[in-house]
C-alpha cells in the first residue's frame, strides 16, 4: 500500500474513542483528556454502553450507532474486548489505533488475539495502528492519543521533529525529554506491535510530510528489510534520517521478543541496512538526544574538521579528546591563520586549536576569534563557553549568533554547569544556537553532522 | 616531602590576600566575598598599600606589617608583582596560594618568572599552590579561594568527595554542577602550574583525610611517575580513586601545553599506572559526573553482573545493551527464580532480565522484582523507572529504598525524563538512591562500581 493509505491519522476530522471512562484512573479519561488538552479540532465520539454523558460529550452505546464516517476509532479495551468490537461494528471506521496490550507480547492466547485482529483488520479493509502501544502525538493535527498524563510526563510545543517507534516508554520519555529541551515536534508515532501499519508505512509518510523537517527512528525490529530499505533511501534524499537500533545483543534480543513480540535479527544487518539507505545511525539514548538538539538548528552533511574555541583550557582539551574519539578532525591552525589571530585577539590568549580566549577574555574575544578563525579550513565550530570568568557578559550570545549566522556553517555551544549556566543555556537556544551540556555530547552532535559516528570510521 | 608539610592548607588560621581591592570586578573583590560566604572562621588580612580598609577589614600596606604568622597567602597580583612580593616580605608565611596567570603558561617571560617563583619558594621555605589555578574550596575548614562569584557558580554542602585538578576552568564546571546536582564535597584544590605543590603530595593528604571519602582526579600531566604510582597506590588501599586523562590525543596534547604549561606524555602510560594503582579510569567529562554520583552511595569493588527492574521495555533493552556495550554482563534469570518471581509477580509482568513489571505495574511489583530477583546471582541491581505509566505512586521511593537497604547491594536508578521525573528523581537522591537520567550513564555508574571499563576488559 502506499502512504497515502495512512495520511488519514494524521488528519483526523472524527475520533471515536471505544471504552470511554469517566473514572479518572482509567488510560482512556486520559485519553480523552489528551485530546482535549492538544486542543483537536474534529468531532470525539466517546463509546460504552454503560453511559449516557462523558466529559460533556454524548456517549454512543457502539460504533455502529455513530452516524458519521470514523477516521480513527482509538480502541481502549481489554484484548478480547478489542476482538469483539471489530467483529462487531466497524463499518464505518478507516483506521483504528489500538492502545490495549494483552497481544502478541503475550505468549499463547496473546498471540492467537493478534492473529485474529491482523485477519479482521483485513477482512474490514480497516488500517490498524498498534495494539500496545501509546498511538500518535501529532502537533500538526491537534491530535493525542497518549494515555500518559500532562501532569507527568510534558508535550512539546509544534517543530520540525518526527518519531517512530515501537516502545512507548521510548515516546513518553523522549517526549517529555524534549518538550522539557524546547525542542519542537510535528508528529510521533509509537505503533507497537505493528500488526498492521509498520515503521515504513510511517515513513512513506513522513517523507513526503511537509511539516517534517527530519525523522527519528527508535528501532527494534525491521521485518520487510528491502521495502525498509527502499523507502528510507528515497526520505534520507529529502530529509535527514536518525536511528537508533535497540536490542543489539543477546540479552536485549531476548527482551525484545518479550516486549513487543518481535524477532530481532542481527544488529549487523540493521547496521549495513542503515548505512545503504543514507541513514545516521545513533548509539542510544545520549545520542538520540544530542541528535534531536542537533539537527534542530542545522543539516548534516557537512565535513568534519572542528574548530574549538573556549575559554576554559581544561574544557577546550577535553572536546578536542572527545572529538577524535568520535573520528573527527581537530586540525591545527595554519601560520597564516595564527598570525592573523594574533593581531585580532588580546596577548593572554592562546592561540591555536583549540583557540583559547582564557579567563581573562569576554564576548568580543570570542566573536574575533570565531569570526576569524574559522575561515574555509573548519566545517563545524564548537564554542565552550564558561560563565565562571568574570568579564563574560550576557551579551556573548547576541554577538555569536550574530557571528555564526554569518559564517553559515554549525556553531554548537558547549556550555557546562549548573542554574546561571542553565539559564544562559536557554538563552543561546532561543536564538537558534544549539547548547550541549558536557563535552561529549557536544562532540556527539558534531559527528551526527558530519555524518554520523558510523560514516566517521568509528 | 611528606603530607604534613601541606596540611596547613586545609586548617589554615590565618589568610592573608595580597592584591585585595574593593573594586567589584577585581578577582581578589571575589576571592574577599568567596571567603566571607563560606564562613572562613580565621583571620583575614587584605594586603594593598593604597587602602587602610577593605570591606570592613583593616588593609596592610604589606605582609611584613602583619604581626601574625600567615598560613595561606593568596596572592592576585600579575606575575612580576608575585615575584617582587616574594622577595619583599614573606618571613611569615607558610604557605601561598597564587591565583595570577602570566607565568609558565605563557612562553619566554612568564617562564622565567615561573623559574623564579620556583627559586624564591625553596629559598624561602615557602610551599606554593599553583600559579594560574584557583586554588582551595573546602567545606571542611570553610575556604574558598576561588574568584568565580556564587551568583554564577553555586558551590556544594559539605560531602565525601574531594577533587584534584590542573584545571581551574574544570574545578569550576564540576563544582557548579555538583552542587546543583546535590553532592557534597570535602575538599577541592585547583593547582594550576604546580610549581611546588602537586597531585601527588595533595593525594598523600587525601589519602590520610578523614573527611575525604573518594577522590577525584583530572589529570593533564605527572611528572614524577613513580612517586605518583606509590602515593596513589597507597590511597586506593583507603578509599576509591576515579582518574581522567585529558589530553588523550595530538591535538588535546598541543593544548595542555600551551594551557598549564605541561608536557604530557604518551596516554597509554597513564592508562597502564592508573591500571597499576588501582584507580579506575573514566572516560571524560560525563563519565566522571557519573562516578562522583554513584560513589557518593556506593563502593567500587563490586561484580559485574547487572539485573535491570523496568516499568518500560524499551529502556530496559536499552540498559542492557548500554551494560553490555562496557563488558557489564545481564546473565538471564535462572529457570528456579524466574518460576519463583513468576509466583510473586502479576501475569502482566514479563519475567526475565530486565524484569519488566510494564505500564501495568505498580510500586509494590517494583519492591517485590527487587526482592525477589536479586538473589546472589547479581551484584547490582539497575531500576528503571518511568513516571508516564497511571499506577506508578511516589510511594515507589520509599518502598525501593527500604528492599535496597536490605538487599546491602547497590541500586541504580535509571529515570530518563522532563520536570516531574526530575522533581521525583530529586527525592530518590534524598533518600540515597542515586539516579541517572540516561540507560547510559546507569550502565557507566554500574561499569564504575565493577571497578572501571578497563577493569573490563573495554
Amino acid at each position: 500500500m502506499s502512504s497515502d493509505d495512512i495520511g488519514f491519522f494524521f488528519n483526523p476530522r472524527s475520533i471515536a474513542l471505544v471504552g470511554a471512562s469517566p473514572k479518572p484512573s482509567s488510560l482512556s479519561y486520559t485519553i480523552l483528556e489528551s485530546l482535549e488538552k492538544i486542543g483537536f479540532g474534529g468531532r470525539i465520539y466517546p463509546i460504552n454502553p454503560r453511559y449516557e454523558e462523558i466529559g460533556g460529550l454524548r456517549c454512543y452505546a457502539s460504533l455502529g450507532d455513530i452516524d458519521d464516517v470514523i477516521d480513527i476509532a482509538v480502541l481502549s479495551v481489554p484484548a478480547p474486548g478489542v476482538i469483539e468490537v471489530m467483529n462487531e461494528n466497524f463499518e464505518n471506521v478507516r483506521g483504528a489505533v489500538v492502545v490495549s496490550s494483552g497481544f502478541k507480547e503475550i505468549k499463547g492466547e496473546g498471540e492467537r488475539l493478534e492473529a485474529e485482529l491482523k485477519r479482521l483488520a483485513e477482512a474490514k479493509g480497516v488500517r490498524v495502528i498498534g495494539p500496545n502501544c501509546l498511538g500518535i502525538y501529532d502537533t500538526v493535527s491537534k491530535l493525542d492519543t497518549f494515555f500518559i498524563t500532562r501532569e507527568r510526563v510534558k508535550r512539546p510545543d509544534r517543530g520540525g521533529l518526527s518519531i517512530l517507534t515501537q516502545s512507548g516508554s521510548f515516546a513518553s520519555m523522549i517526549v517529555d525529554e524534549i518538550a522539557s529541551e524546547g525542542i519542537g515536534i510535528a508528529r510521533i508515532v509509537s505503533y507497537g506491535n505493528k500488526v498492521d501499519v509498520d515503521e515504513t508505512d510511517c515513513l512513506a509518510f513522513l517523507s513526503e510530510d511537509e511539516a517534517t523537517k527530519y525523522v527519528v527512528l527508535y528501532v527494534e525490529s525491521v521485518e520487510d528489510g528491502s521495502r525498509f530499505l527502499d523507502v528510507a533511501s528515497r526520505c534520507t534524499k529529502k530529509k535527514p534520517v536518525v536511528a537508533v537500533k535497540v536490542g543489539k545483543r543477546d540479552t536485549g534480543l531476548k527482551a525484545t521478543a518479550s516486549h513487543t513480540g518481535a524477532t530481532a535479527s542481527r544488529y549487523e544487518a540493521y547496521e549495513a541496512a542503515f548505512r545503504k539507505a543514507g541513514i545516521i545511525e545513533v548509539d542510544g539514548y545520549e545520542e538520540l538526544k544530542d541528535a534531536c538538539r542537533v539537527l534542530n538548528s542545522y543539516s548534516p552533511g557537512c565535513g568534519k574538521r572542528i574548530l574549538i574555541i573556549t575559554n576554559g583550557g581544561g574544557i577546550g582539551i577535553g572536546i578536542a579528546d572527545a572529538c577524535e574519539s568520535l573520528g573527527l578532525s581537530v586540525p591545527q591552525l595554519s601560520e597564516e591563520r595564527i598570525n592573523h589571530l594574533k593581531s585580532k585577539l588580546p596577548s593572554f590568549a592562546a592561540v591555536g586549536n583549540p583557540i583559547d580566549i582564557t579567563g581573562n577574555g569576554w564576548d568580543d574575544h570570542y566573536a574575533d576569534a570565531l569570526k576569524e578563525g574559522f575561515g574555509t579550513e573548519y566545517d563545524i565550530a564548537i564554542v565552550a563557553v564558561l560563565w565562571g570568568p568574570p568579564l563574560l557578559r550576557e551579551g556573548i550570545v547576541d554577538k555569536l549568533k550574530t557571528v555564526a549566522d554569518a559564517c553559515d556553517k554549525p556553531v554548537l555551544i558547549c556550555s557546562p554547569g549548573g542554574k546561571f549556566t542553565r539559564k544562559m543555556s536557554a538563552e543561546f537556544e532561543r536564538k537558534g544556537l544549539p547548547v550541549f551540556a558536557t563535552p561529549e555530547s557536544a562532540a556527539r552532535a558534531a559527528a551526527i553532522l558530519a555524518g554520523g559516528r558510523k560514516v566517521n570510521g568509528q
